[in-house]
């Protein structure tokens, strides 16, 4: 396709375009990830999630200036599966890009959540595929909470990081609990409010009576003020150092294959979804569904017979 | 099965124990519900959402007492797929359940999300397919948010009371859209707060303002003060109005049909996700991997692969 020939030689429009057609589920979009597949494989991707309030744009803000110091490329995908409200993100969009306007080595996308909620996490890994085989050395996914969209979508990065504030206080609570199971790094944001200390210390005892030996990682948990630009640098170094982790201690490997499993499992629900719904237009489809209504079939037995359809 | 024929008598220990295999997605679990199934499609059932701290719970039991003083069996469901936290929810429900200890006429069931992240919406729709044939006369599904897996849940409901607070401010604005879409009624909890009256205008103005005609149901939007039991009985005649409504309009099949391709849909994707994982650990499952992490056979490929192991 020139589309994809064109967004590899670093045609911006095209990348545009191709993400557009990827987020759309265009009827193009096998045939694009198989031409953009064996590209693959190259980004680093991280993952940052944490309450909404807990200043996760201005957090990936600044460690995107900070890897553009070390002249990596970057890309941001941002995407709130929770918030039904896709103007806000799309207007934050644009005021985020203006920022980098004139720097090629910038890209930044939110996507829309409205109307596609079943296919939000594939797509999502998708556009993030499509930005690797674009070149970006590192890409940030940027996303809110813990719910299962988040949690699939987040199955895409090597490294999670989990960004809190001390204000968040009962709600927090209770999130630790999910949040610790996916967290690589900790960053503390708004680390000069009174209580930062208090929750600082609470989330490295956590970390401590989490179950682990010698070959273990221990998230670490670093203060940040993004809103001044405090702490970037030494969080940047933490999520380096997971990186180096991952590949020393074979993990890598490991995510990997568990990624490619779920696309592959992705691929085959997307298919099935829409064989389904062919079958059930069909007039023994039809007929199928009335006796459902009937109560005279059965879920269980219907799906057998669906399939046969 | 006896444990069904006991719960169909009103064996209430039979109806746990029956929820519990549901819940666990037991390997019974398809028997179960071909033997439930000719005995649901009775039960009323209601969903009720809103934002944390909306006051959701209290309002619940409200509308339950309400519904006992009208002689009607209620089931309560909770849900709260967003968060990971279990432990509260299962505290709640002890101290909720005390309250009608004694009264075999209602039953309260919260949900876990641990370790079940995808099967959460099928297996709580399943659940209340057996309190459906238990003879419950309304079953209130209780959720927090709008997320994917709510909205899955909420599916089933053939009414959802969407639960609002005016302190909520612009977390509420943002909500918002995504809400009105789902409503089929609006309580504005804790009514006696000063801000009150200023969101019960523009709730009533959205949904003026929302595409209607002449058969259309245009959603109320009622005053609640649950922790006094204010508002009650006129919200509760609300959802009342909305079920004659679904049931003259036809909109109540459509609706069910809709549930019940649904339903079908979720036990062919299970079985689907089962038959995925085991091609995976055969050795040409295993071979088709290594070929992925090679990147030299893209996931599409792939899928064609695995459906034929």
């Amino acid at each position: 396709m020139k589309l994809v020939q064109d967004m590899l030689q670093g045609h911006r429009l095209s990348l545009a375009r191709l993400i557009t057609k990827v987020e759309n589920r265009d009827s193009d979009l096998a045939e694009i990830m198989m031409e953009i597949y064996p590209k693959t494989g190259r980004a680093q991707i991280w993952g940052i999630t944490g309450p909404p309030g807990a200043g996760k744009s201005t957090l990936v803000d600044c460690l995107l200036e900070q890897l553009r110091t070390q002249g990596k490329r970057v890309a941001v995908v941002a995407v709130d599966p929770s918030s039904p409200f896709t103007g806000g993100a799309i207007l934050g969009d644009r005021i985020r890009m203006q920022k980098h306007s004139g720097d090629s080595n910038v890209y930044i996308r939110s996507l829309g959540t409205r109307g596609q909620q079943g296919g939000l996490s594939h797509a999502t890994k998708e556009v993030v595929l499509v930005l690797d085989a674009a070149g970006f050395d590192v890409i940030l996914v940027e996303t809110a909470g813990v719910g299962q969209t988040e949690l699939e979508i987040l199955g895409l990065a090597q490294t999670i990081v989990v960004v809190l504030v001390p204000e968040s206080g009962d709600s927090i609570q209770v999130m630790k609990a999910g949040l610790m199971e996916i967290a690589d790094v900790f960053a503390l944001n708004k680390s000069d409010r009174p209580e930062a200390d208090q929750l600082l210390r609470e989330l490295v005892t956590m970390v401590g009576m989490s179950a682990h030996d010698e070959t273990s990682w221990l998230m670490p948990v670093h203060k940040t003020e993004a809103i001044k630009n405090i702490g970037i640098r030494e969080l940047l170094g933490a999520i380096e150092a997971h990186q180096a982790y991952l590949t020393q201690s074979g993990k890598r490997w490991v995510k990997t294959r568990e990624f490619l499993k779920n696309e592959v499992r992705d691929i085959l629900i997307s298919r099935l979804n829409k064989s389904i719904e062919a079958a059930f237009l069909t007039s023994s489809g039809q007929d199928i569904l009335q006796q459902l209504l009937n109560r005279s079939l059965d879920p269980y037995h219907a799906a057998d017979l669906i399939s046969g359809v």
